[in-house]
């Protein structure tokens, strides 16, 4: 099968990372591609950054599915337009906070998410409401910037793992799942250090992505999640006009 | 002041009735001025269709600060972006749903939304979860298209009214919210029929619109809703760069 | 337009300060009359003292209907016999708590309430849950009682200051409900202070009045908040005994 | 033990046969009183009249501490100022309803209130929220006024009869509680009927008044339902305001 | 009436403890027989010792039905299958958490738990969500282990002791419930101590099974707590496998 | 890897169409052995039935941990005794119910679990609000006993089908989990004529075993989920006394 992980931001870097770490946990069998958007923020750290790397993301899935792409990763902690995702297709779209809580829900009772800098608290938090989890995970945030990572490595990891303890020590934490595709690299450290599941959410979208595959699952095409109504789209937008003939029988 | 009620779809039809809506309730002194995205589908009815509208959306309000508006309204009843816009700019953002609700609960203790297409159900709902509001707040669809309206008034005047004759007989909503800007022209009749408020949200998202303006208060910049962090975005986002000193102040 | 600020407690002194806080944030054409009822407790601190000051508020409201009054204001932050007072008239009664907490939500993501004593804690939280809103706004409460601004301006002032900062930093408010009518002098200088909108509920709940008057919209007569059934009162509340021909038509 | 039973509204015939139904489940040793409030509504039907049959409640809780009651039980199935009824006395105060979804819970997994008129849905499903049981319990309705029990028994055992079948069929309701004081003797030969529990609240109140001061327990005085600080109350209320050295020392 | 007292674990010391505190409140006419299961873990202080527990626990219920009891009390503070005991007799079945609760909730506006080991606190936590009581009641936990008490009665005291006091103090606690049924004398010193109600578990459910016998009720039959389908066990379970005629009956 | 999918009645057959429905999806290298319990009821209906098939699934993992198994499946789609489970072992513990609806709740926006008799309704339900899905999830039941589809397998399918489509049609659910382990072979066809994601939880959760496997990660061992403290059992649970060293070390 082929996956598609979609790092939505410009970072040639992070998509670098992202496929390194898809790829450490992928079946023999499994292809990962790991893909920029043509146009996309520097980096997400707000609603706003969130917003507008929509546009980028599903246009990568539209040509993934012209592509023979079998399902998507949208490889941002706040999973970006994934609702949106998945009306473009019918293969699987996994964001990585959703597949990542679920693993971690299947592990431990109670379960942080150590994410970037403070403004990113509530989108977070609204994200997890939205999943149903509230009352078993917890949001901690750190001085940490999305592209710190790249910058200052042992810096951000030291702030990290600071703020890691705390979420096992003073809110009781069981599990961490790690709130920016940009940690991977440290799940494993993190892991053997605090001595409970570290997990980052590259890696798990990519098993919930070759399950549902090998499940022979696709995203449901009825009501919420059925192919966007055919319609003209204007200006920087038209080529997101629907010509598909899924589309075309959606709209009957 | 002066208020800009966005559109966020590309019909100018309904960009001008929602002008109409706008200034039937505003006060003297208050300026209404209407504005069609430069990039924007042709209605919105999925959550494709509203990610894609926002960065049409959140283009005009970095117009608008530029040009001294006082405060933006997004007049789709899914509140397509409100937050993104809410970090951008410190004027007050309405979204004509989150508007509307609050004062249908300030009018009746059970309200219904009454809206379109089934498949913008679950947008609706989970927005009304963002809310709060769930357990006051029923969502009814209908068959009607947004661009319906314009194609077939009566017959989807007919289509609204027995859905609302349902939501007040068999749900027992004692308000109704019409759950898309394109319904305004009916609120009035609807009233009348059903003997119920039946609200309208560009009008109440205008009112809320001034009477913030009139408190004197603005969009927190603290935390969530701070400046956009400085970065650059590539390709066709290349605009939604922030490049202005609020910014560069928020980024310290 | 003309409103009725009703204070439900027996200070002419904070009815008059009520006054002077609609007065501020009015439009031009609106009529403030701010009433102190013919019975009341001295002050409002417990819900002893919130069931019994609504007897007040309702003779007040009575008389209101009789003499032309276009919406009512409840000017207590428990929002006291709001349920009741919307169900007697079919004019619009605003509730100052509900009121600045809906404005306050569309201004900033996470809204701190800052009240009097600890007991009103539990009141002031259960009406927040009645709004659906427990998950954005936070209670906190100060050693300051409602007649100590009367008593000592300044050092109710600074217990408050102190109590809105933590709540800013410690909570990660980004805006500020003022959890008492008495308060409303302090909002304007605890804003430039903490950089973050601190909203006065007297204030809100005129700006929400006068929109619902512009909107023509009124007090929902279905279901819940239908007239009150005829019947007799005894006793001290033998006034109460409906006789209005609205009355009438509803008890058929 | 002495149980002072409160029917809030000023139908003689009805503090009576609370008192039947208190005694018949009443232990040996248990006194029962029933009083009816020098002032009250005829029947409580409404929000309007829940806030205006407190005072009338709360003067016989006064009364009653002047007197030694051990307990006091609020009849009518809003359980009308129980919060600021606990605030006045260290004695407990039982709400019929709260008594009554309590044992039920304790009997059954899903519970059905049935009720009066339509329009007493709300402030019933309200309540049920208060106590946290939303999730278990539903509220049916019924053509049914409160003084229809006095003028047609019959008529009205047939309306609520209907209803509770409803319940148990269509909402797969496994006990009932009977959602007005009035009810009482109505509960035996529905349950007979039905073949599920079928609750009556001033009974149960009456068994958790017992057990209460079986236990030694009484009603916490620290923070919440501490007296209420001492204050002058002015007009009709004038009676109202504290007194006593429990106050005085509460408000140290 | 005749209740059978049931310590789910195997010391014959706590069951003696739990007679003694069954019986300090139980009224005259009320035979206490508390009873060790056949077969049960020395101490119940995880998810596991809950669920082996349960066996041993639906053993003894069995075998009271057969020896004429008339209530059951399931004396673990995580009301070890209880919902499972519900369905094998029509008697009433009471749990010791679910009934201090309530009696707790008619005292105080805000609860507090302290229970033992700090692993127990999400089994505790879960259970109160099931009875939909999360947002008054919140849960501490002590580093004493069930069998502490037996082993150092005053060293037990002092940790709890100083729990209950940061329950009170930090989180405003207004009443404590007891998080283990050998707990029970550590009650009225720590009431004494607190100045706030202090609810032993065994005490509170003595005191609801007396008055579900007092009002003539029993345990639902329809649906969720009919009594379990005829059915054949295997092994060591075998003799739970469902002989009686009630079982038959409601097979059909 | 080697995961074991304990069918916990006592159903051989059942046991068998667990092997054929895991290996349906496994990947190559993952080795299924289905088990069925030395003890265990003949189905699984009742929370009667649930508690008491756990300690059959206990002493499977107890014996699994033994023969180096990498995970387990508790195959009923009440998930009975996971969390007790979950404490035993460092390996994953994964519940077909909580695995099937994790998996539907990234292909659909609204899921419905068609399942066994009405009585089975509450105890899914709760484990539903469990997980926090109650909003997205709802429940069905149908006239299928357990051991039906070995008797009637044709007459099953047809009520399963028709409930499937009412839940599609009236509900508007967008996915199905099948609601028992012995569904799993009506997945497939009930897919093909619904048109929407038909999920079988055997197969889900054996997915998800192999997904935790290759990322390498394990059971929490910190708080909720350590493992069990040791100490004695006595009598038919003598056996479940823990022994082990890992024990020991929780203890200390």
């Amino acid at each position: 099968m082929k996956i598609m992980i979609i790092n939505p931001n410009s970072s040639q870097d992070m998509t670098d990372a992202d496929a390194v770490a898809a790829r450490s946990a992928a079946r023999e069998g499994t292809e990962i591609v790991a893909v920029t958007p043509e146009y996309a923020p520097a980096s997400i750290e707000s609603f706003y950054d969130e917003y507008l790397c929509v546009p980028g993301i599903l246009n990568e899935i539209r040509k993934g599915d012209e592509n023979g792409f079998d399902a998507y990763v949208i490889a941002c902690y706040g999973d970006p337009g994934l609702h949106a995702a998945r009306e473009m297709t019918d293969k699987p779209v996994i964001g990585i906070a959703e597949a990542s809580l679920y693993f971690a829900c299947q592990l431990a009772a109670r379960v942080a998410i150590v994410t970037i800098i403070p403004r990113f608290r509530v989108p977070v938090e609204d994200m997890v409401a939205g999943y149903g989890l509230s009352s078993k995970v917890i949001v901690r945030t750190t001085p940490v910037y999305v592209l710190d990572v790249e910058k200052d490595f042992d810096g951000s990891m030291e702030k990290l793992r600071q703020e890691c303890f705390r979420a096992r020590d003073e809110d009781d934490a069981e599990a961490i799942c790690l709130g920016c595709a940009g940690f991977a690299d440290f799940a494993d450290s993190l892991e053997a250090e605090l001595g409970i599941p570290v997990l980052d959410g590259v890696v798990c979208a990519t098993k919930m992505a070759e399950s549902i595959f090998d499940m022979g699952r696709k995203t449901s095409k009825y009501k919420t999640y059925r192919f966007p109504e055919r319609k003209a789209y204007t200006g920087l937008m038209q080529h997101f006009g629907s010509k598909s003939e899924a589309a075309d029988v959606a709209a009957e």
